[in-house]
């Protein structure tokens, strides 16, 4: 392998594909970056086994030669070494030669290193062809989308299944939905085709992906049995699929309410961040204490003190109503609205409760009561 | 305790007690800010008993009424949560009573917190009146002294002395020395002063202090046997002394030399950045092999490979010479010296060399070649 190459966009693909390089892993083989001059331009390509990212950087973009090459082929390079090497060097040019598959030398000029590498062939080959369903969408659409559910979703690895983001597309409707049983968040978006799948993505790996967006525009999703493909300009990130059934969560929606509160976002995310710095050592837990005259929030702990914000523009339609609740779910869930009022719809003290945009019905945030005091 | 209290002087004096608090002390009674509200004003002490820091709200600034008071008292609260609240609380004017000395009750009319807190009379007293020889000085230049030389004491607690920044008052000479015995940083300054003192004050709470100046003009520094007050505008940084008698370090600094370099300091930093990217696992050592007519920076190492970097500008009197350092230290040392240009001067080899700025001869910069390849 031996070329020269715009160090901007050389740098732009190391980057991204070192998001797929794990910190520590038990493989040594996995901290490399797998580059493969071919004839479609240098293809980056990390992995961590859960996750694989590859990156094209084509010959040329528009008029712009950005690969002059000198000889085809391929060799794996550590990834931190050559990222933290390629983004120091001044250069805007960089000559890259792989030398009998145990030196690379990369030249700007002024520097000159030699990074030991390895033969390409010691490299697990990932199968980053599409199959399976297909669904192209806009990448804005997808972010919002994950931006609004994938939250909810567990970090603790006891019930696996509930670590991922279930994704389902039916009837021209894609709905994300995720929840760590406590909390469940639900974003559906209608989409311009007849792709039919159900699947459990990492909800991280979702996240993760909509970051490496940038400027992108369209994505293309290929769902398959065990893995899904998000495809968006040059670049490809395949994740493994979580395997299992997700929990069915339709029914667990309530549909009728007694209590409706309608409240300034800020001004109700302001009153419960304040108040549950007094209850941090219990969970944030906050009491939401509503009247048609007077809506209050507070939180006390044995060994901190108390606190009591008194809230003062809303809208309170029910009965006097008490609820206690963990306030960084409900703060999560406001923050996802991202509306200027949200309206909260209770059944009971002790019933899974509702936030949402009242502008907005495509998006669902369920959150459940805490027994407390 | 019962008063009122501007909010924005209340969260600085909070703020900047707060740094004398411990995240972590044996002594739960640590975790507190004492408040005392006196004739002079509010007075909030935080300490760990390495170090202990006073910062008074006085009832006015100007024709500024920033204490309204309805009673004189002290109590002790937790220094994190009253910082936390009082930062989170939205009036610009706080009204706070301490009740029973078990609850401070904090209110702006929206919020309303009450904090468990504590009788002032558990926390012990620390000596805060100034004695010992008295020196003042401006903030920038003793910010300045600080800067260039406490970099270099040693952050390892094996040699507790080497841990400090040696202060010495003699003749209207302040010299600050710090050395952690592989390489030395020593920055004199003229003083209006015929105070005389030699003292070894820990390194870190010197470069604590100067990040606590803000806008203060003139700091008063009262040396005692066993401690040092630092005095600016309302603020009292009292420090325990380091025991032990610092290494005599003169006898060191070589005099003469045999070999110059003169190199752009930008230039010269960058190729070492990236070259010691080779050498991370082996201290970021570097070789720099100069000659009349060519400077050159490298580094290798046997897992990663080689870096070999030009300097483009230099001027280099002397024989050929190879010198391999650890490259942070030269790296701390060149920025240090603020200068646009560094002179390196060299004996030998395996002489300690010294880097200086041509035009300030007040640093002088000692750094301890490395045996290697």
């Amino acid at each position: 392998m031996r070329l020269s190459i715009d160090k901007e966009q050389f740098l732009k693909a190391l980057n991204v594909t070192s998001k797929a390089i794990a910190n520590k892993s038990a493989d040594p083989l996995l901290a490399n970056l797998k580059l493969d001059l071919n004839d479609r331009g240098l293809e980056v390509t990390g992995t961590n086994k859960e996750i694989t990212i590859q990156c094209l950087v084509p010959y040329r973009i528009g008029e712009r030669e950005i690969i002059r090459s000198a000889g085809l082929g391929a060799a794996l390079i550590n990834a931190k070494l050559l990222t933290e090497v390629v983004r120091r060097m001044d250069g805007t040019e960089l000559a890259l030669e792989v030398i009998d598959d145990s030196i690379a030398k990369i030249d700007d000029g002024r520097s000159s290193f030699k990074l030991n590498c390895i033969k390409a062939e010691a490299f697990t080959d990932i199968d980053l062809e599409p199959n399976g369903t297909i669904l192209s969408l806009g990448c804005d659409e997808f972010a919002s989308l994950v931006e609004q559910s994938a939250f909810a979703a567990s970090t603790k690895e006891q019930r696996p299944i509930l670590t991922a983001l279930n994704l389902e597309a039916n009837e021209g409707i894609l709905t994300a939905t995720a929840t760590d049983s406590a909390r469940l968040a639900r974003k559906t978006i209608s989409i311009d085709s007849d792709a039919k799948f159900r699947c459990n993505i990492p909800a991280k790996v979702c996240a993760d992906v909509t970051h490496l967006f940038e400027g992108s525009k369209r994505l293309t999703l290929a769902v398959s049995d065990t893995s899904v493909l998000f495809l968006f300009d040059n670049v490809i990130v395949c994740s493994r699929l979580i395997s299992g059934d997700y929990p069915v969560t339709r029914a667990i929606i309530p549909q009728t309410f007694n209590y409706y509160l309608e409240v300034n976002a800020q001004e109700l995310l302001a009153a419960m961040s304040r108040a549950s710095l007094l209850s941090a050592e219990r969970d944030y837990v906050v009491k939401l204490s509503m009247a048609e005259d007077e809506v209050q929030v507070s939180a006390r702990s044995e060994q901190s003190g108390s606190a009591l914000e008194s809230i003062q523009t809303f809208q309170f339609t029910g009965e006097r109503l008490d609820v206690s609740f963990n306030s960084l779910f409900v703060i999560d869930a406001i923050k996802a609205l991202k509306a200027e009022d949200v309206r909260v719809c209770f059944q009971a003290e002790m019933k899974p409760f509702v936030v949402l945009n009242p502008k907005d019905d495509s998006v669902i945030e369920l959150i459940t009561p805490m027994r407390t005091y």
